[in-house]
């Protein structure tokens, strides 16, 4: 009876151990292709002249761009509290706002244009899911006060370097680029400018963005009066003229019997052709043409429209935020989807020009183009195509020294240090199990090898070299195993050496 | 009159760009220092056997081990905020607490003893000052599931061993070892047990606190009937017998006429002797005063007993949170404090064992010891001694391709992936200003060198690499100077080549 009071008392009392939902750890295996990832992307970054900094994970709520919270659900979207003056402050939800902050604070000091990285976790208090999290890690790199659009086209050109530098083959990832004023432009050729018609546009980018979804029929009854799908539902379309619709798909240059990517296939020529007459007679769509004109012919010199870096019309997610080039980074390669259809692993980051970044603190624009790469996105994708980069698997772990005779711990020390000063990784047990439980520590490590010295073997001056992987291999051994094959075998397993000899027989082993 | 109306109206929409106080950017130079410091932290510690895990920036207050936050001021000390389910969330502010709650929620399937580290971010909502941030980054390491003090050892050993692979000279750091159970039992045997004197008890550690500042009489007076300082205030004392005072004294291994530091010095043997007087009789003392002399024999074996690693009863601060070993890395090289004193740098981390930090979560004890290392203190030491290992200076800027004309973008675009092709960080001028302007972009850069190409030496196929360096020294250059000298500095620092030789005219320059 007293224990069974007792115990809920004590059970009230514990906290449970729980990380908060969206919210994950990460181990050895994970960090250690994380940092090497980054670490090539850093290369390539640096490479081209963008140097390091870094903002802090905390910023004046104001200065992130966000109105102010809602006191009833101050952290809807973006986690934020007040200060002790009862200013609110957030933590960031992405490294642009605070670069924009950056800037603005040291504007006369830096070089400019100014050329930046930095990667770091960013927070959105979103719903979560699988993939989705609260806190997730993103790599940016921005140009910031180059008007011209060669800072668009380098930034790209890099996004290609780095994926390539990551182990991603060339041919199996696009750079693609569309610009803002271009599509304005096709909108505006198309009889809806940007004042009005916010529904409308906002209908067109969507039936653009179907267009391998429903082909170019589809698509043109969703630019027309609608479209009623199999199951006889009718979604409402953008009611635009014949002409109208008949410019948009001709800009978009889809062939329903293409190769099912929108104007991929087709060379930036043939599609800045295709720009043109879309945009004819509108002077901020010829503007937009230009532009990509001039990235294209950088492409060209430096040998990119290969494949790599490509003009693409339907890239329009993120159009209506950015106010010139855009670009994204896809990975072409096939993936199963969750029905298990193939599909294109798809985007790995994007990005574009914002040139009203920094005025919201200045007052006056200052332009800006920058490329974000969501870092797990790109490590699942480097994982998947097993990239040398990244390694699903756990890192070896150390070689164990076991405690044979607790009496005689300051000498197994001895080892470890002595395997230590040699760079070998190595530790001794400090737990206080037995053999068997030790031997299963040191598996659990995913050590290669163990070092013995029980009684028998110091009365000799000797240890014993136990490989765990022969060790396996002897356990699994077929019974009608030739006896040379396992005596060779068990030879292996098990090296009995000189104390002197520690070292070269645990790299022996270590070598194998 | 309207510029004047509308100015004001401009002024008050705009955002000021500013970090929150106690909030601070990083730049190149920093950035690079730091990762390079803590990858050879990692790379030690890796050897040692620990591996790396990381939890989320955001925790359950309660997971951390707080008291919930005050409603009216939920961010004192810790920044808090309420979840969509009104549950607390706090931002970490330290890496130990999150890491109790990784291994209790992972307890069964991680190996144990369970050696890790960590470093990163953590936040803290207190007062800043110089060199006290509200985000700051410790690195941490620690060994959860080892009863044995062999891994207090261990960990010290550890300590030591990064220290000197940071660039830190053998003689110029200690690493000094206390245990709570020997000061606990000092008091005891001083009258003092743990239950009732708090308040004396504490009035006894601040007073061994301050042995280098007064020296032992002044010492005395405290732990006797209180002291009167050269303005003639009276600090009471904590009124212990002659008998307790020198018990104390003696434990202190303190000599007026030493060599200023408290028993650094004598050897671990003597200190551990004096410890077994001073806790004679008490048997928390005795326990301790083995654990102590158990690692100074894992020290003699591997050979740290050459003043790397000493038993120190100085080491008092924090003995109050810690339940076993305490240890405390300090630098003993000297540095000049604000009244332009010689001082010891000081501590760069410390630890020890806290048995209590997963039970809250299991119910039941579980052994651990953990070093947390301050990232931005130790990194000031390394810069102080100007260790190698970091920089103070910015790293070299790439080489800028200068734009001499805005026609021939693509060609100077094609020169840049040249020298990136061979290796070679280089960037193309984004900017829209002139050449002198551009050169000044370089200097900022801290580029070593450029490369122009205008008409004249386009029409001979050639480019100039120009030297920043002789070129700044060709401008210093005396008047008088003999004229073959200044012929030889020109010709240095302005080469002209053909475009072929492009990177090894570069190179060369890089190379100088």
């Amino acid at each position: 009876m007293t224990d069974q009071a007792d115990k809920p008392t004590l059970t009230q009392n514990l906290v449970k151990a729980r990380a908060p939902r969206g919210l994950a750890d990460r181990g050895p295996a994970e960090i250690a292709s994380a940092n090497r990832m980054m670490q090539a992307i850093r290369e390539i970054y640096e490479l081209y002249g963008f140097e390091a900094v870094e903002t802090p994970f905390i910023e004046y709520t104001e200065a992130l761009g966000k109105f102010l919270p809602d006191l009833d659900r101050p952290n809807e979207g973006v986690f934020s509290f007040q200060d002790d003056d009862d200013q609110w402050l957030s933590l960031r939800y992405d490294l642009t706002a605070p670069l924009a902050r950056y800037v603005a604070e040291n504007f006369d000091k830096l070089p400019k244009p100014y050329r930046s990285y930095r990667s770091g976790f960013v927070f959105r208090n979103e719903k979560h899911g699988p993939g989705r999290f609260r806190q997730f890690m993103q790599f940016d790199a921005d140009t910031v006060g180059a008007a011209t659009v060669a800072a668009d086209a380098e930034i790209c050109m890099m996004a290609a370097d780095a994926l390539e530098r990551l182990g991603v083959a060339r041919g199996d990832y696009v750079i693609k680029v569309n610009n803002r004023k271009v599509l304005d432009g096709v909108l505006e050729a198309a009889g809806l400018d940007d004042q009005e018609n916010t529904a409308q546009r906002l209908i067109v980018l969507r039936a653009i963005d179907k267009l391998d979804r429903l082909g170019s029929d589809g698509v043109m009854q969703l630019l027309g009066a609608g479209r009623k799908d199999e199951s006889g539902d009718f979604t409402k379309g953008a009611g635009l003229s014949d002409i109208a619709i008949t410019r948009i798909i001709n800009f978009t240059g889809w062939h329903d019997e293409g190769s099912g990517a929108q104007g991929v296939g087709a060379n930036n020529a043939v599609t800045l052709a295709n720009f043109s007459a879309a945009v004819e007679g509108s002077t901020i769509g010829e503007k937009g043409v230009a532009e990509l004109s001039q990235m294209a012919a950088l492409f060209d010199a430096a040998g990119y429209n290969d494949g790599r870096v490509v003009i693409d019309p339907s890239v329009v997610r993120g159009l209506e935020y950015y106010t010139g080039p855009v670009y994204e980074a896809e990975l072409t390669f096939q993936v199963k989807d969750e029905h298990g259809r193939p599909v294109r692993f798809g985007s790995v980051g994007g990005g574009g020009r914002y040139d009203g970044l920094v005025a919201r603190f200045r007052g006056e624009p200052v332009p800006a183009t920058g490329f974000s790469i969501g870092v797990s996105r790109l490590l699942a994708a480097l994982q998947m195509i097993k990239s040398p980069i990244v390694s699903a698997t756990a890192p070896q772990g150390p070689v164990v020294v076991l405690v044979m005779d607790r009496e005689e711990i300051a000498r197994y020390q001895g080892f470890v240090a002595t395997l230590r000063k040699a760079g070998v990784a190595a530790e001794l047990y400090l737990g206080s199990a037995g053999m068997n439980a030790q031997l299963k520590y040191a598996d659990k490590r995913n050590s290669r090898c163990v070092v013995i010295q029980g009684s028998n073997e110091r009365a000799k001056g000797e240890i014993i070299v136990k490989d765990l992987v022969a060790g396996a291999a002897l356990g699994k051994a077929a019974k009608d195993m030739p006896r040379e094959d396992y005596l060779a075998l068990k030879e292996r397993a098990q090296l009995a050496v000189g104390e002197a000899h520690l070292v070269t027989a645990v790299k022996d082993v270590l070598g194998r």
